[in-house]
């Protein structure tokens, strides 16, 4: 059975029944022409829209339809992260392809709450329409956070150093595992979890609200469109430069052994490849304690020191007597 | 030139360059992962969401760039009005194809931006990726509204008349006119009034502002799926039932034109046709004068009184001596 012999109704009366009853500082749910929800005293809104396109962000033959809407919501998730804000609202708007079977629709939602609820953030609206073409989730994702304890990419000072979480590499590694038609059964440990990063990722929830609680960097975004162009933007924001050790860039053991099985380029993927939502920090030296404390505290991965912001206005990687202009990022466009 | 040839970064620069310098409440804008917003003290955040797609809202052929874009923002400022929320913030997600003209990028900001500025509303952050199929404009509107002046669905009760804003089925026509492939520039100004309300609707955000302000009316909602529809979920969420007055219904003079010409059924057209935009009210009795009042103070439009609502929970129209089950409502699904 496919969506259509439901209709939008139905499919939103299918969502409402899953859904835990709201906390009383939504004023009004899902169901009216808009959510009504009371503000967090002392705290500002941190918002954030991000959309996944099937056969661009995700394809359907590729992805568990749990795993798109896991990642369709991991996603903004990270954005939330990189500014330091704790979850609080969504509103989910989809479009969808008539002959999306009603099956893949439960199974989507399955992912997609189940994070949710594990982040406790609350689905308070959203549309349905229906699209001639690709599968569309688009999601605004509304947290909190003490206006003090921001973290914004525009902080960065000559000499912060530059951390970065957990390893990279492995999404843009799993892409082109699932682009190659390898049996993923036959794959080892380290290649699955590449897959598993790109199939669905994890937002560094934790690690962004106890830094920032802390204040214990000056600057962070996260790795969407990879290291490389994180790196940019930061030091573009924050009007310095990045001088980053290309020896020490934590890659992933499964991006090294696709790299030596295929001769692709594991430096390359670790700077450009996308999709990777670790986050990278710009730290100020007599912070790195606090920083390193932070990271402990939270207990979701490990961070990496990379580099150091300098004056001089230049991105580049350097490597033994080598140094070479950063790679362009990644991009869906 | 194609909106490939810039990229995604340019795109949102060629944004970012048009826009007005932000307001003190947003802290932080376009150009980091989130937006981060100051809420407005005393008052709750309103938020909806809703995507115009491609071939199903409307089609690239028929519709001027810069009608698209302003009926993307148009058909979220709707949602704000029938809560009687004040517009604040929005969140813009783009899905655009490969071959989308750059001019036709710019006239649907010019159309989306020029409506932004009209109603107040700041443009604070967004999303821009490719899309294999349709374009998709899929747009975050916040309002804001002091808490016990919000308009639900949920408020009318028997003996409340209904009343409805502007004229009925003028966007169904319009579209039934752009279907039928006659040329537009031949039609007489009551039918080409049809057209310009199905390709550019306007959002009633005065009035219904104005109205929640003055607790004039105990329900509300917009007719993005036509009078039947809301009609039928205003009841639902009351736990009432609705008696309209088939003869009262307020017709556009172009659809009586067009069903003239066509055999069309007008009343049809008024009760079934989706996107008129325009506002259902349930109003006590002892509140029709103050209603009255405030409709005369927004100046947006004229309200009609349709019929009543009714302990019993049915949802009929009424034309002479014959009593009809509502129609069905328009479905973009």
């Amino acid at each position: 059975m496919t969506i259509t012999a439901l209709g939008e109704r139905a499919l939103i009366a299918r969502l409402r029944a899953r859904m835990p009853p709201p906390p009383d500082w939504v004023l009004t749910g899902i169901g009216d022409d808009a959510a009504v929800l009371q503000p967090e005293r002392g705290m500002v809104d941190v918002v954030t829209t991000d959309a996944l396109v099937e056969d661009i962000h995700f394809r359907r033959g590729w992805s568990a339809p749990e795993d798109i809407g896991h990642k369709a919501l991991a996603v903004n998730l990270s954005d939330l992260a990189a500014m330091g804000a704790a979850p609080r609202a969504l509103l989910l708007s989809l479009a969808l392809p008539e002959s999306l079977p009603l099956d893949d629709f439960d199974r989507i939602l399955d992912g997609f709450l189940a994070l949710a609820a594990l982040t406790r953030i609350r689905l308070v609206g959203g549309n349905i329409t229906r699209s001639p073409g690709p599968l569309v989730i688009d999601v605004t994702a509304i947290g909190v956070a003490r206006p003090r304890r921001i973290l914004r990419r525009s902080g960065a000072h000559p000499g912060d150093r530059l951390f970065v979480t957990g390893h990279l590499g492995a999404a843009a590694t799993g892409l082109a595992l699932r682009g190659s038609g390898v049996d993923l059964a036959g794959l080892d440990a380290d290649r699955r979890a590449c897959v598993s990063k790109y199939d669905r990722p994890d937002a560094r929830l934790r690690t962004g609200q106890i830094v920032a609680h802390n204040r214990a960097a000056s600057a962070c975004m996260d790795l969407s469109d990879g290291l490389a162009d994180a790196l940019t933007q930061v030091a573009e924001a924050s009007g310095c430069g990045v001088e980053i050790l290309g020896d020490a860039l934590p890659l992933h053991p499964g991006v090294l052994d696709w790299a030596a099985a295929t001769g692709a380029d594991a430096r390359g993927l670790a700077l450009s490849g996308g999709e990777d939502y670790e986050l990278l920090f710009a730290v100020p030296k007599r912070r790195t304690r606090l920083f390193l404390a932070a990271i402990r505290q939270a207990g979701e991965t490990t961070v990496t020191d990379i580099g150091v912001c300098t004056k001089e206005r230049m991105t580049c990687v350097v490597a033994g007597d080598v140094r070479a202009d950063l790679p362009a990022g990644f991009s869906h466009f």
